[in-house]
C-alpha cells in the first residue's frame, strides 16, 4: 500500500468534500436546479476574483482562456508586448504569433522578475501596443511578477493588461477592480481545488469595450455570447456540469476560509517551503521574487541527474512534485504549496526530498528541511 | 423524496460505475499512471469510432470539436457546404461564417432528412468547395441523415465529409474507416456517458493532409499538435483528467456490451419509444428518418402551450426530458433514449408523459403507451 500525495503545481488535490461531489448526479443544465448552483457560483467567484465584473466560465483548461483573451480583444494587425518569464509567459508570445498579431516580447532570464523600467521603456518605444499580457506568477520558474506595476503602466499608457493568473488567483492578493486589472484569468486545477476542464476570465469595463471592436476570429470561445448567457445563469455550449457543482463546493470552502486567512495561509505555506529548502544547502531559482504558490529549487551541482529528484519522491514515496520543464529540465525541481494544502502537506513534501536527496549520495542531516518548516509555523503560531 | 431521471439528449444519465471513479482522488497527468489510463481510452476510442486513426480528445464540449474541425481544415476564403436541418445543422453554418468561409448552406424544413440527389447538384454547381459538413442525427429535430450518401458524394466530388455525430456515435453505425468519413465529432455527455467537458474529432488521412496547408488562426484547438502529443500518451494542455478516468471506465462497459449489441440496443429503444409515443396518438417530427437517439414528438394541436409537457415532466415528477429549441419550441418535446438507457427508462419516460398529457387534458388511456413499448421489448425478445 503505498499512499499518494499530489504537491504539483496543478492538478491539486481536490478536497474530500468536493471529490464526493463530483460523482453525483448531474442535472441537466437548462434547469432551475442547475441554474440555482451556477448563480451562486458566479457570486462566488465574483468574490475570489474581487470583481464587480462577471467571471466567465469555460469549459477548457486554462490556456483555452489565454486563447480566449486573445481572440476577443484585438483586431488583426494589432501589436501586444508579452513579458516572457518562462514556459507561460512565452505562450503569450505564441498565441499572439497564432493570431497574426505584432507581438513585442520581453524575455527575462529564469527566475527572475520583470524590472519595471524595461517594461515602461518599451511601452514608451511602441505606444500603439494595444496590451501588455503577463504572468501574475509564473509556474515554470516560481517567481512572481510585479503586478500593480504592470498593470500601472499599462493604465498610463492606455493599453490593457491581461494577467495570467492562473497559478496565482486564491494564492496572493489580487484585487482586480482595485488594482484596474483589465483581464484576469486562472483555471480550476489550481488554487479553485477542483479538477482540471474549467477556465476562468473576468474583463474590466475597458476590456468589455475592446472585444465589441475586435475582429479575430473565433467561435467557440465567444467572449461577449457567454457573458449574455451568464447573465441568465447559463452558458453559450453545455458547460463542465459536474465540475461546476464541485466548485460550487471548493468555493465555499474558500469563504469559509476568508480571503484573507486564505492569503495569509498561502504565504506561511511558501515561507516554511523556502526555508526548509534552504536549511538543506539548496538555493531558490527565484532569489528576489519567489512565488507563493510553488517553490522552484535549484538541483544541488553534487547531483548529475537532476531529473532524479521528482522521478524517485514519485516512484518510491508516493509524492509528486514538479520537475523543470522545457531547459530547465533536470536544473531545477518544484514544490507546490497552494491549493488543498497545510501544514504536514509541506512536511511530507520535505520529508521526502530528505529521503531521496540523501539517497542520490547529497550530505542531509534528517529532520534539518522539516525542522525549518516546522520553526516557520511556530513561529508564525498561526494553526492550521 | 423526489427521484430524478435524466432522458435528455445529453447530458445523458452517468452509470454508478462511472460516478464512483469521478470522485478519486485524480493523478497527476504528466505520470505513467495517468499515460496507462490514457492509453487504454485511446484504444477504446478507436474502437468505437471503427478507425485506425488517433481519436483526439480535447477538454472542451462538442461545439469546441466542431469550432477545431473548422479551424484546423481550411485556408482563408475557401468555401464550405453545411446541411442545416436544425440547429445544430445551422451551428455549421455560423462558425463557417465566423472564421469567414464561403458557406453554402442547404436548409431543411424541420425532421426531414437531406435527399442526396439536392446535394450533389450543389456540388456539382460549386466543385470547388471544399468539405461538406453535416450531422449524423440532427439533434434538435430527431433526424438521422443518409451519412453514407453524403459521405459517398464528398469523394466523388473530392470534398471532405465533415460529420457531427454527437447525438450518434455509439447509437448506431457510424464505421469510419469503411466509410471513408473525413471528420467524425462526439461529446462526452452523450452516448459515451460521462459528464459534460470532453469532446472527440477524428480524422481521416484526407483531412489531416488538408489539416498541412490549413492556414486560419488557432492556438488551444490545434489537432496537429494534439496529434503528435496524443501519440506519447499526452494532451498538448493539461486535459480534464477525472472525465478521462471516467471515460475510461464507460468504454470498457461499451465494450463489454459489444458494438453490436450496442447499436442493437438503441434500435429497439427508440423503435420501442416511437411505437408508444404513435399508440398515445402522437405524431413524430421525423416522420421518414427518425434518429434512434432522440425522438421529436410534435405537440398534439388540443394543446395551447407545448412547453408545458417538458415543464411539468420535470418539476412534479422529476424526468427530465427535452423541448424543442428556437422556432420548435412549445411545438415538439424530445425523449432520448440513448447512452446509460434501458428499458424501464422507455417505460418511465412514456409513464410520466401519459400522467402529463392527462394531466393537460390530453385523453389518454393509462397504459397504451407504456403497452405498445412493452409489446415491443416482448416481440423482439432482446432482454436488457
Amino acid at each position: 500500500m503505498k499512499k499518494n500525495y499530489l504537491l504539483s503545481p496543478g492538478p491539486t488535490p481536490v478536497p474530500e468534500r468536493v471529490a464526493a461531489i463530483l460523482g453525483q448526479p448531474i442535472p441537466h443544465h437548462r434547469t432551475p436546479e442547475f441554474e440555482k448552483i451556477f448563480a451562486e457560483v458566479r457570486e462566488n467567484l465574483r468574490w475570489i476574483f474581487q470583481t464587480k465584473q462577471e467571471v466567465i466560465m469555460l469549459t477548457a483548461t486554462g490556456t483555452g482562456a489565454m486563447d480566449a483573451a486573445v481572440a476577443n480583444l484585438f483586431r488583426r494587425g494589432d501589436k501586444i508586448i508579452t513579458i516572457n518569464g518562462g514556459k507561460f509567459g512565452e505562450r503569450w508570445t505564441k498565441i499572439g504569433q497564432a493570431f497574426e498579431l505584432g507581438v513585442l516580447e520581453i524575455k527575462l532570464p529564469p527566475g527572475e522578475a520583470l524590472d519595471p523600467a524595461v517594461l515602461r521603456a518599451l511601452c514608451a518605444e511602441h505606444p500603439d501596443a494595444k496590451a501588455i499580457h503577463f504572468q501574475a506568477s509564473e509556474t515554470s520558474t516560481g517567481c512572481q511578477m510585479p503586478v500593480k506595476a504592470i498593470v500601472d503602466i499599462a493604465k498610463h499608457f492606455n493599453m490593457l493588461s491581461v494577467c495570467d493568473a492562473i497559478t496565482a488567483l486564491g494564492v496572493f492578493n489580487l484585487p482586480m477592480d482595485e488594482w484596474g486589472i483589465d483581464v484576469l484569468i486562472t483555471g480550476s486545477q489550481k488554487a479553485m481545488m477542483i479538477p482540471p476542464g474549467l477556465a476562468f476570465i473576468a474583463l474590466s469595463d475597458r476590456a468589455w469595450a475592446a472585444t465589441k471592436s475586435a475582429n479575430l476570429p473565433k467561435f467557440y470561445f465567444d467572449l461577449p455570447k457567454e457573458l449574455a448567457a451568464h447573465k441568465t445563469n447559463q452558458t453559450a455550449w453545455t458547460p463542465a456540469i459536474s465540475l461546476i457543482m464541485g466548485l460550487n463546493e471548493s468555493l465555499r470552502m474558500m469563504k469559509e476560509e476568508g480571503i484573507d486567512a486564505l492569503f495569509a495561509r498561502h504565504a506561511l505555506l511558501a515561507e516554511a517551503t523556502r526555508n526548509a529548502v534552504k536549511a538543506l544547502g539548496l538555493e531558490i531559482l527565484s532569489k528576489k521574487s519567489p512565488s507563493n504558490a510553488v517553490t522552484a529549487v535549484l538541483v544541488p551541482p553534487s547531483l548529475k541527474d537532476g531529473k532524479k529528484i521528482p522521478k524517485l519522491m514519485r516512484d518510491t514515496y508516493g509524492v509528486t512534485i514538479a520537475g523543470g520543464q522545457d531547459e530547465l529540465e533536470g536544473k531545477i525541481f518544484r514544490l507546490s504549496h497552494f491549493g488543498y494544502c497545510g501544514h504536514f502537506d509541506i512536511t511530507t513534501g520535505i520529508s521526502c526530498l530528505e529521503l531521496v536527496l540523501a539517497e542520490l549520495g547529497h550530505p542531509v542531516t534528517f529532520g534539518t528541511g522539516v525542522g525549518a518548516a516546522l520553526k516557520t509555523f511556530a513561529h508564525a503560531g498561526k494553526k492550521p
